[in-house]
């Protein structure tokens, strides 16, 4: 199968795009089975480690499953902010970091650790982490792509929301994600709309043949 | 911005048709500065736990550089065939599990740690990888967009790779990637086509509400 430069273009359309959704911006309106056909399809279909597709998804709708995640993402927020300093402490204060609640979709994301050796797994054992990863971004773009917002939830205690979710002790939490259709999508990542971050620079990030300190 | 029906199609057959490419099917063709820009446009819009872009990136042409990662690839490889058992290894020595001195353009992906917290990440330390494994997903499709294969290699001692590239010792090497254009991607995965693992049904990892054990 040979892609055209059409091809190539909506695909960087769809990167650029893609953004980080909160709480402000998800609507109720409900997400098709077809829709999460389309999202879990792009997910199973990322590259994984010796092909070992070390993943597990739980897909909640239930408000009290949410509710008793946002719980722990209200206890995790206020120690995370307990790390910034007073300037950044008071900006943090005022921004919405997640949408538990609001979206009609939340997928909670794990790995599972093999019980015998994976194909290039040996070496460099986090590697099954990225296959997980891998999929959640197909997922992302995909979502994108269907004009749906995902959000990606990450202050949260792991071992809490495997409590709440059931599940065994040996999986690792690898994501929390809020998924729904959306008001709008920003035009420019939160973070750096808000100043929070600046937008970094290739030279900064990129090297020739060998590392030299930019 | 809205994207069709058209869109999502296109984003789902470059998702389906996304190869892991190894040394038997690259070519030496040169790869253009105007494909490269396009592979680290992808790269750099990738999501970022707290806009943190905590990513560094080694771009690798030479030969004396690439022979000297293909060494540690060697070394690493008999240490990692020796995890298997007699009928895996000798299948295992048969594989082609890399393209490093075939593939015209390398790239050695790392992540920096934080000097600061990081919003997002004091919760989940692991998020700051994610970010950088998404990059790397998302360079992986626009290559196949432009009909450029990808391998990723993690049959490597990172921190031998790290000498020779004289990387920093924070920096954690995240992937090891070949890229160039093929003489043609394999319908499916090739280890699936070879018989090593099969592919997983959604009733093995998909759960709803909470865990269920399949």
């Amino acid at each position: 199968m040979q892609f055209s430069t059409t091809d190539t273009e909506i695909l960087r359309k769809i990167i650029f795009h893609r953004r980080d959704v909160r709480g402000n911006r998800f609507l109720s309106t409900p997400v098709s089975s077809a829709v999460m056909d389309q999202l879990l399809f792009a997910f199973e279909h990322a590259p994984s480690v010796g092909y070992s597709q070390p993943w597990q998804l739980i897909v909640i709708e239930k408000e009290t499953t949410k509710q008793a995640v946002k719980n722990i993402f209200t206890q995790s927020n206020d120690r995370e902010r307990a790390h910034f300093n007073s300037d950044k402490a008071s900006q943090y204060q005022r921004l919405k970091l997640e949408g538990i609640v609001e979206a009609p979709i939340n997928i909670a994301v794990f790995y599972t650790p093999p019980e015998q050796p994976v194909l290039g797994q040996t070496m460099m054992p986090e590697a099954g982490l990225y296959s997980v990863v891998c999929g959640i971004q197909n997922m992302w773009l995909m979502a994108r792509a269907l004009n749906i917002g995902m959000g990606w939830v990450s202050i949260l205690e792991p071992e809490k929301v495997k409590e709440v979710l059931h599940v065994p002790s040996q999986l690792q939490l690898v994501a929390y994600l809020c998924i729904g259709y959306v008001s709008n999508f920003s035009e420019l990542p939160e973070l750096e709309l808000l100043g929070w971050e600046r937008r970094k620079d290739q030279t900064e990030f990129i090297h020739h043949e060998t590392f030299k300190q930019p």
